[in-house]
Order: structure tokens, then C-alpha cells, then sequence
């Protein structure tokens, strides 16, 4: 059960921090059997250790003390620079000086951006490590990506974001040759921006891609596609959008389920169960984070809302990754098209 | 009742053509009292004209003739060269040649744009008009646009979008002081595309705008915004996404309703007025139309899955842009920010 891997969680991140973070990061250590090194503020740390169940406390873990927390706030440069001692830049040295292997955390997403970039460090010859968001679907969940990484973007980073998703879709997602496509607005050759329609030429011709063309917004959740690649703004966008719009229909249905009287009322009693397994199918929890790809070591960063089962998943995800090989696989697909993405970057 | 108002309406356009657009249509010019030209084959629209009720024919309308139809497929380049006949070009030169004062069409999106730009003619000083969707939510509909007219876009033509957007929101939606966001991925100032930020920077000083800065995503259905502005690479994608997870959303309920044995079948049957009232709440039809703003005349774009009742809907709220007189409103909001916009036009 026990193995190798030794994953770095940020303590304090997140809306609830230790709370939720600790038993979710234990939890998983019990279940994938890596060790975790609790990051954050010692006192908080084990007050939180001290209500946990003690088949928790037998996990192998240890607490790697951080002693500045990190305001929601704050520019994420500011914390690179003035907060060197922050749970999230200490459990980004954790994994630069080899002390650990992945770092996990629900803080800040700007700073963890940014201190994976700026600590860990990038892949050689990737420009831009972008976030990637598993969403849940009525059928298989989608990747998409950059969800906010990268506010404006050259097509040659398109085309990398494409090759690091295929990579984990398929460990990941399980998928065995991950469909790609470039979210546009017509799904025809030719449609979208400039940049889009430079980074859908360099995947025609891609190594090991199975490219299948522009995909539209109605495409990430109706139609038959495994990887959706955009810059961070139009995903972010469609990110927030998504959660914005499902927030929005379950309360307008909640409000008309109970207010028309007795018969709607019994009715959504008896809907009930049908409910919750609509809410756990389109639970963020489920996949509990988005990897950034393109670091040279891994990290994982959580939805600020994050419950501990979000954590839990999370960390689970990280496990997966580094048992699966993923980051090796993604070396090989940017190595493959390495000449690809140089004569791309020199054409910009 | 009746009034001067001439409506070109294309019989032709959407997926059921003159079957739904012919009756949509009279019922429209029964309410408001406009003249309606029922432009496309003459003969398809007297066929439908034969199955409908005798007060329906009481309407002051008539049937301008147009011989050719366009292909969903088709180029909206091919379309403006090679179908000089087609009901969309007709309908717009009637309104070019003053015989009409409004054109709407469930037809190729493509082709009513680039008709209403290359016939109808732009606003002087506007380079690019723009299509403007009204996004049902919970509780009052926002005004998004661009919505897919233009790929890419200058901040003066985002700043223009928002003077626009403001003046048809005031009119048809009914906000006193409509406020206006732009979409962007931080609340803050500063975040966003440089394209975003300038655009921000001009919309602060703008006169008569009610500028409520940058909003996200999330905002289009669950924030406090009336106007949402963006590029039409964006604005379609969200558009589209959200159409694909309100279905996917319905349809997963509706599965998990029906499968899971009986006691779900009958909360699904008690509940079905919340879901039909819910249904009713998210109807496009309820608006009809997407107007294309910046023309000299006006024109509304339907969605091509249009029914009766969204075609009645386009047509009279068509009849309210003209009665309102809202094309001066927005001559004047744009005349206001004339300077403006020509500096920031000539500093790109």
C-alpha cells in the first residue's frame, strides 16, 4: 500500500484551511498510501490533528512549518516576493529541492501560478504552464484548458496545452487516444481568431495528437470531445460562466419546486434522490483540482471552496500522476513536437 | 392600433421557414399594428397563408417576392455576391431604400450580418456593429454583446458596443440607468486583455454610461449587471455554452427522473409545472431576436430553431425599437463619445 511519493499540502489554503485540508489530505494519504507533508502554521495544524480519528493519525505524514498565511487579496507578485515564508511558496521549495514530489493546494490561484512558475520552474522550452479544469459532463468529463494561467496567448501555447492535455487526459481521464479540439466559434477550418486559426495549423500536422479540429462553446458540455484548448481568458470565462449558470437554474427550479403549493412540494420530495445525483454527477469535488501543466515539478490547485473530500480527490489526482508517469508522458508529446512548437515561436 | 411602422420580415429564414414565420409574423402585426412585408417565394408563403385563420389574413401586410433561398452553408461573402435575390438581400434593401424600416430574420447569422453592414449600411463613425443577445436569468434578462459579429475587436469598439448596449437596453429592456459591465476575468481593475483595459479605461470617462467596471463569467446569470460587453469570439462561445449546459443540465434531470423507479416518475409528474415554469423563465423565445446594432436602419437576428412564437416576439419588439426610438437614442450616446472614441480609434 505504501509508496514512494511524498506530496507537499498546503495547510492554510482555501476558505476553510486546516479544517478541511488536513482531514482530506490524511484521508487520501490512507488511501494511496504516499506521504503527505502538511504545509502551514504548526499551532493550526495540530489543533486541527487533535479532533481527527486516530486511524488518520497513522498515516505517515509530518507537518513542514510555514509561518506567513496568504490574504485572498494580495498580487500574486507581492506574495512571491514578501511572503517567503508562506505555506504555498514553502511547499513549493518542498518539491524545487526535491524534498517532495507534488504540491496540492486551495489557496490563492494567482499565487500558486505564480510560485510554481517562479519556484518550481518550468519545463524547458515551455513558455507557459497553464491551468487545466476537469468538467463534469452528462457523459465523460472534459478537459479544458488554460483556465486562467494565461490571460492572452500565442498560438504556439495553444498548441502546447494541447499536447500536455492529451498527455493527462489519457493517464487521468483514462482516455485512451484523448480527442483534442481548438473551442472556436464555428467548428469549420478557418473560423476564430488568428490565433486560433495558426494554432489549429500547427495541430493538424501535430505528433501524436488526435486533433479533430475547432469545437464550439456547446461542444464542452453536449458534444464528443475529450480536450478543449483556449488562452485563460476565454476559459476562465467559460469557467465561471459554467458554475455561475448551474448555481442559476438549480435555483430558479428550487424556488419553483417550492413555491406552488402541496402537489410541487411532494413532488420534489419524491425528486429528491434524483436531485443529489444530478449534484454529485456536476460535483467539482469529484475531481477536487486543476493540475498545472507545464512545471517541472507537479501542483495541483483546489477551488477556494473546497470541502475535504475536494482535497481528499486532489491529492488522490496528484498520487495518480506521479504513479502513472504522466509527467513523462507529457515531456514525450512536447518532445515529439518540439521542431513544431520552434518554428511556430520563431514565426510569431 | 395601427401604426406607421413597416417590418421586412424573411419568410425564408430558420429551420421551418415560412410555416412558422408566416403565422409568428401576422400575429405580431395584429398586436402592434404594423405593416408587415412578408419577403421570400411568393408561392411557399401563400401556401402557408392558405391554412391560416381568416383574422390572422385581416393584418395589413403583403408579400414582396424574392426568388432565391440561402443555404445554411453558404459563405455570407457568397451570399452577398451570388443571391442578389435571396430574402435576406431583399428584405435589407428595403430598408436601404426606405421602403421598410426594420429588417428580421431567422436565417444564416452570417448573411444578416454581413447584409445589414454591405446593404443597410453602417452609423457613420461605427465601424463595427454588433449583434446583441438578451440572456434570460433568475431574475431580470441582461443585454451581452457582441455575441459573434466580430472575431476581433479594438477597445473603441468594445467602448461602442457598451454605448449601444446601454441605449437599447434602456428602451427595450426598460433600466432606467442600465449598468454596464465589462466581461473580464477579475472584478478589479487591470485584469483582463489589453484590449479589456483599454476599453475600461474609456468606458470610466464615458459620458452617460452607467459603468459598473469589469464583471466575470459568473455575473452573466448570477451578478448584478444589466449590459455585458465583450468581443464576439467570446460572447459566442458563451452564448453557446450556455444553450450546451442548460440542455445538458435538463437532460440529465430528466434521466435521473425517470430512472429510478416510481416514486421519482411521480415527483417528476408533480413537479413537471416547476420544470415547464422553469422552462419558460430560460426561454430565447420570450425575446426572439438578437438586434444588430450600428446599422442605419435596424435589423434582428433570430435563432434558426425559432418558433412561431419567438418569430412574434422578434417582429414586436422590432416595432418597439422603432416607437421608442431608440436608433436616436443610441445616435446620441455615441454622438456624446464621439471625441473619445475618435482618440482612442486613432491611438491603436
Amino acid at each position: 500500500m505504501k509508496n514512494s511519493n511524498i506530496l507537499a499540502v498546503d495547510a492554510m489554503g482555501g476558505d476553510f484551511g486546516p479544517s478541511v485540508v488536513v482531514p482530506g489530505a490524511l484521508k487520501a494519504g490512507q488511501k494511496c498510501g504516499a506521504k503527505i507533508l502538511l504545509v502551514g502554521i504548526e499551532s493550526a495544524i495540530q489543533e486541527v490533528l487533535d479532533t481527527l480519528p486516530d486511524d488518520l493519525k497513522t498515516v505517515d505524514f509530518s507537518i513542514v512549518h510555514a509561518s506567513q498565511v496568504v490574504d485572498m487579496h494580495e498580487k500574486p507578485s507581492d506574495i512571491l516576493r514578501q511572503k517567503k515564508d508562506s505555506s504555498i511558496q514553502v511547499a513549493c521549495r518542498l518539491v524545487k529541492d526535491g524534498k517532495a514530489h507534488s504540491v496540492i493546494s486551495a489557496g490563492h490561484s494567482g499565487a500558486c501560478v505564480a510560485c510554481g512558475m517562479f519556484i518550481i520552474g518550468r519545463i524547458s522550452g515551455v513558455e507557459r504552464p497553464c491551468l487545466a479544469t476537469i468538467m463534469p459532463t452528462k457523459t465523460t468529463p472534459r478537459l479544458v484548458l488554460d483556465v486562467g494561467a494565461n490571460v492572452e496567448c500565442k498560438p504556439h501555447h495553444l498548441f502546447q496545452f494541447a499536447l500536455m492535455g492529451s498527455a493527462f487526459a489519457k493517464d487521468i481521464l483514462g482516455y485512451e487516444e484523448p480527442s483534442v479540439g481548438i473551442l472556436s466559434i464555428g467548428e469549420e477550418e478557418g473560423k476564430g481568431t488568428c490565433t486560433v486559426k495558426e494554432a489549429y495549423d500547427l495541430l493538424k500536422v501535430a505528433h501524436n495528437i488526435n486533433f479533430v479540429g475547432n469545437v464550439e462553446g456547446r461542444d464542452i458540455f453536449i458534444g464528443n470531445v475529450d480536450v478543449i484548448v483556449c488562452d485563460g481568458f476565454v476559459g476562465n470565462i467559460a469557467l465561471k460562466l459554467s458554475e455561475g449558470l448551474a448555481l442559476s437554474l438549480f435555483d430558479i427550479l428550487k424556488k419553483e419546486l417550492l413555491g406552488n403549493g402541496l402537489l410541487p412540494k411532494i413532488g420534489a420530495f419524491l425528486a429528491k434522490k434524483a436531485f443529489k445525483n444530478l449534484a454529485k454527477k456536476i460535483d467539482y469535488a469529484e475531481y477536487g483540482a486543476a493540475p498545472l501543466l507545464g512545471l517541472q515539478g507537479s501542483s495541483f490547485v483546489c477551488h477556494g471552496a473546497s470541502n475535504s473530500r475536494a482535497i481528499e480527490n486532489a491529492v488522490l489526482m496528484a498520487n495518480t500522476y506521479l504513479e502513472k508517469g504522466t509527467h513523462n508522458r507529457l515531456l514525450a508529446n512536447l518532445k515529439e513536437n518540439e521542431e513544431l512548437t520552434s518554428y511556430a515561436r520563431s514565426s510569431v
